[in-house]
């Protein structure tokens, strides 16, 4: 998936204006306090825009903004929310979003999971009721530059047959990784479709076929083309059977310890996906010491590049260049300052 | 590879005998005396071993107690071992396992888990140094069926090009996740290849085509003939670019979190696969009250067989008629006992 928008960046952002990543930031925040965020919140969720494109995770950074003020419009996403502890079992809290800003609220709770983590080594937070968090690797680069171990996923709306079916009644559902190593950590962020709506709509618009199957299409043969996927409506879960049941437990595991909604119950509608459930787990492998070592020998041993090696490579040109912004986008944005 | 197994079972078992689980698992606890292990643990192994055959799991059980056999000849896995407290940060606990039996390892390390989240809600044992675990799928079982949810994996010999490359560096390191629910837990146990050699070899003596592309054959195309994916020694990781992600990251948590031996450094040769790193976490959702309707409800809306629903009537199954073991593989053991 990333690889996709990487590509569609690469092609677009000729066309593109490219913003100093500090104007973008602090305009998005402007943006946020007009939208009824405080000053602190905005600064935090501009922040986190702007880093998912600064990062060339195009698809969920500033590019998504419009959508989001839209679901703050429609009522989706509560501005005042905060998320609020419900029950605790130890290191393993239940948390509820309060259906605030999906980043914030994420956020908010890797930093949680962070702080019982260095008390007790690990720890974690279940949260319910909560708002898409846009790039879930956000919060695996949060823990891994923090020197810790971050896992996490979300529920999503149906997006996704399981395997065996032929309509969508499992979500992407993705899930993140981050491991720490220095200032180049290895954040692995992978939804359990093999390309997403957004991918399957660049490479029709480039007139490309997948690189490999993506998808059904209309007789229920496995295809490359991507018009074919969208109008069948069955992209493919990874690995088949494998991401089709990886799919469904994280589901689980997030609903049934957040006691939030699944995503058999979240609304279908993307403009009014609300309520989804979310798990953060930090790790703190500090103590033991000597993880440094063994990380740089294993991404030493690989021989291709490791997950989170090409964000440190876009991050380094799109600080030099500036962000690429769409320029609609860009111009709807400045409005609303 | 479940499935290949599976079918592979109901084209062989009409050549093999059935023996009565009781009568197996006091065979296999005989041979294990023999070969050296006190009568507590011997009965353990010999359960897990037997459990694993009943439940359809053919490749890691009983047919594969010949190889755990010369490996423990070998002096790859050390009969008295037992794990071994390392290091302790609050509920993440580090474990040497001795290069000890792996499966007896493993199990130790999920109740020592499950004990810790008794008491903080969660709880991890990092365990280096042991040996292959036989049936992961063993201890999210473990987990689930003691009303905790249990999420496994281990590393393993280099199995697997990553993508992108063409030699064997990254393990297929299954993932096991269970969940419970009753008498009818959800547990996916995922290796992070699409099929394993055992399965392409069983596609291959029926004559066979892989049901989906399983790896490249000798020129890099991706193909679904098992013997070009043999040849090739490229078998294929789920998803692509996103089960050799995880595969990596895997790795990395098990070994830096273990301090143990990575995928690069542990021996290539099956037979002498030793020193491998495993990580083992409880939660108990317990105290939250409302996972089983959670969970139920999840289940009625798939529409589909969930992960462990097969295992459930293969088991039922076994042990009406009996546990089919390869017949050749029944001469050995009971000329052990």
């Amino acid at each position: 998936m990333k690889r996709a928008f990487y590509y569609l960046s690469r092609a677009r952002q000729l066309f593109m204006p490219r913003i100093p990543f500090d104007q973008l930031a602090a305009t998005l925040a402007a943006a946020l306090v007009k939208l009824g965020f405080n000053d602190e919140r905005a600064v935090l969720c501009a922040r986190l825009f702007a880093e998912t494109t600064r990062d060339g995770v195009y698809s969920h950074g500033v590019n998504r903004f419009p959508r989001f003020a839209r679901m703050i419009g429609n009522g989706s996403v509560e501005v005042g929310a905060r998320p609020r502890l419900v029950n605790r079992h130890g290191a393993l809290e239940r948390w509820d979003g309060g259906r605030g800003a999906g980043n914030l609220n994420a956020w908010e709770s890797m930093n949680r999971a962070m702080a019982i983590a260095r008390e007790h080594g690990l720890g974690a937070v279940a949260l319910a009721n909560t708002n898409h968090w846009m790039r879930g690797g956000s919060y695996g680069w949060q823990a891994a530059e923090a020197g810790m171990m971050g896992v996490c996923w979300t529920n999503t709306l149906p997006n996704l047959p399981p395997w065996g079916a032929t309509e969508p009644r499992v979500g992407n559902n993705p899930l993140v990784l981050g491991i720490p190593r220095g200032d180049r950590p290895v954040v692995l962020d992978m939804a359990m479709s093999q390309f997403s709506y957004g991918a399957l709509a660049s490479y029709r618009q480039r007139g490309e076929a997948l690189p490999v199957d993506g998808g059904f299409d209309a007789v229920g043969q496995l295809t490359r083309d991507p018009a074919a996927i969208e109008a069948s409506g069955r992209p493919l879960p990874i690995g088949y059977w494998k991401g089709s049941g990886l799919a469904l437990v994280l589901d689980m595991m997030a609903s049934m310890l957040s006691g939030g909604l699944a995503t058999h119950q979240i609304p279908a509608d993307p403009e009014r996906e609300t309520g989804v459930s979310q798990f953060f787990l930090a790790m703190d492998p500090g103590p033991f010491g000597g993880g440094r070592a063994i990380a740089d020998a294993i991404v030493g041993s690989l021989g291709v590049r490791y997950p989170g090696e090409r964000t440190l490579a876009l991050r380094a040109e799109n600080l030099k260049l500036g962000v690429p912004v769409e320029d609609e986008v860009w111009a709807r944005i400045v409005a609303m300052v």
